[in-house]
């Protein structure tokens, strides 16, 4: 019954690997079934090596219960239920430890926007969260981690598919997509825009991107108008 | 009758993924023919995987127009046709988003000429475009984006062929060459040499080469009576 | 008799190896037996290609002699008989010349707990000892490095297992742990961890991790309530 | 009659393009034969995929004529001469533009010693020559590079196989031995701490190392009561 959910969370978990996005068992990977009841996700703990299609959990959405596997779903389980509750165009997400999006995130900074390579992707500066305070760390860590993303995205106020990713407080990148190989995608982008952009602010700490260049090149990949690929 | 343009156009996108110069489907190549009439050029937002030799697309340089080919030619198609108008001398451009050369062009700085790597190829600093002004983003931004790198180098006053690459402020690099070989072959040389010039200036933000060992290395490899090579 | 951690020690060697920690001969790795009076350790100068099992040497832990193998032992072995006559739980060690980990030891900077990546492996900043004195350095040098990092744990006073690593100062991390496989993972991690790290201190020199995240990571997966893992 | 030392040669090319120290034809190798009378250098402007083992030069020590081979020397060939013929321990010679190397050169700056690593093979730091003047860059450009490096060793006053490598200004690392394969390996361990340094100076530019731990390690490995290795 959950057969495709489970091969494409497995078949995205080897694609981060295969990326170099994924380091021992740093990260983790979940997509939604189409009725958007059930989630498949990686068991926790786990590397690719010990893991394999029958061991992907999965986790009934509104409850958060295990319905079928014999292993304990991810760590961040909460994490990635919170996310496919709020917004229900997400279909699967991804996060990992990927080097230069870690900079950023203990950095305490925004991916900031500053070429074409980002603006094709995400059509604005990918954000940093903010601190978890003591209390939200001590009491439903996984579920605060959700929360503070949905704070950002809707404070911020843009729709989380326009920019699907984040970037979590002294911790790591989030992204997502209509599905797990979408999230595996912006996974991979986010990190060479990350290295892209630590080493332009290396170069010039007051690099910036005109609005204007931003929306050209977001429009002409994204908008109603987009005139890139086939 | 566009085989070999189209060959030599595949083999060199072959080439720019073999060297870790282009990521997804981040950059374009093509090459115009021995008539100066056709250009053949990647099909947009196609990557390797599925792209066949018989997908490259042919252009015709004066109308613009797709003469051959079953799918769309890249986005940037328009900027490409601009510098083959207007100098002659150049038979392939390639462009990429190619790490280190992009975070010069998003810190909107020249890669500097600092040593004799870069001089042996390219005899001065690999200049970065002005930002293109919001009417030149909002209408004709491929075009323009040719204009510009035309009047980077008509306002410096140089030979296309002795720097033969530029970057696009926010953008990214584009090199060319005789042909779309010898335009992969300076994409590379410039990823290089940016890299070195980031660590260069990391270390010490005041470097700088002399005048006459520029004059030097570039005679030695390309003067009149140049010595280096067979 | 010493087959098993003689072939411990060749496997976490080769894993050094295929993990890019170790260049050249630059490292060495060691496990003591179950009854801690010998450790096998690994010959000085000789590369994973000259390398074979039996050429393991085991030395007696209480005198420091060779009580079998045709080779010299590992230069640093007087460090690490001092790391397992003091701490009766280390059972593998690990030192490397790895090149980030090596950049912190040579500015002489801890690297600083700055992320969760950290704070599930390492509950707190990773040291890097104090220079030694020019009389350390002369007399009985490799005792007297194994002696800092005692002194080092002791004045922090922290369980070396809580924090399974140090940088040695101008020279290069050690790691340790149950048994040999384990000290290389904590030098891979420290590896990752100090490239992370370079790369966010270049970003924002003032970064820092609040202390109830760093509990909360450590606890998830290390203490007694751990919910990490299966 | 010169086939031992053309294999040499040609062997040391192919070990550092193996180890990622030389991309396209950016260096080049040398090993002078038992008598000093000639040596074998690799052929100018070739790279290893057009390279056999017979088409390396054979060039006449005293006058610097080729005597062998049907190709033109290294266009570095005179830089090489004035070294074997001013320092007879010298026995191969290897000029690369490995990254981080060029990095210290472009910046003119000495690649400092900053760690044990360093010291275990260099006794010093590795120095950066001065600027040729116009003239010495207008005339006999390639003999003045040997010459410049000769007058550094000299007016430091060291041995130079004490610290058998240099990185000559705005140009790139060369590094020497008894032989080819030892100047590769030489060539290899500067890169290797150029990239450790260039990240320790990003952490502290105020970094250095005790003179007593310099020479520690390096007697350790190379003094007259050497204990290092086999």
């Amino acid at each position: 019954m959950f057969r495709e959910i489970k091969e494409h969370v497995y078949r995205a978990l080897s694609s981060l690997y295969d990326k170099g996005l994924m380091a021992y068992t740093w990260g983790n990977v979940s997509e939604i079934d189409h009725t958007r009841q059930y989630m498949a996700i990686k068991p926790s703990g786990l590397d690719l090596n010990h893991l394999h299609i029958e061991d992907i959990v999965i986790v009934d959405i509104k409850t958060g219960k295990v319905v079928e596997g014999d292993y304990k779903p991810s760590s961040d389980t909460s994490t990635h239920l919170e996310l496919y509750r709020r917004f229900d165009t997400i279909g699967g997400i991804v996060h990992s430890h990927s080097i230069n999006a870690v900079a950023f995130s203990q950095a305490g900074m925004d991916i900031p926007i500053l070429g074409t390579t980002h603006a094709d992707y995400f059509c604005g500066s990918i954000p940093c969260t903010r601190p978890l305070s003591d209390n939200e760390m001590e009491n439903d860590y996984e579920i605060n981690t959700g929360w503070v993303i949905i704070e950002t995205i809707e404070r911020r106020g843009y729709d989380p598919m326009s920019i699907p990713g984040i970037v979590v407080r002294n911790h790591g990148p989030f992204s997502w997509g209509v599905d797990a190989e979408q999230a595996v995608f912006y996974a991979g982008i986010m990190e060479i825009i990350a290295e892209m952009n630590f080493k332009t602010l290396c170069l010039n700490p007051n690099s910036e991107m005109p609005a204007k260049l931003i929306e050209k090149h977001w429009n002409r990949k994204n908008g109603p108008l987009a005139y890139y690929g086939q």
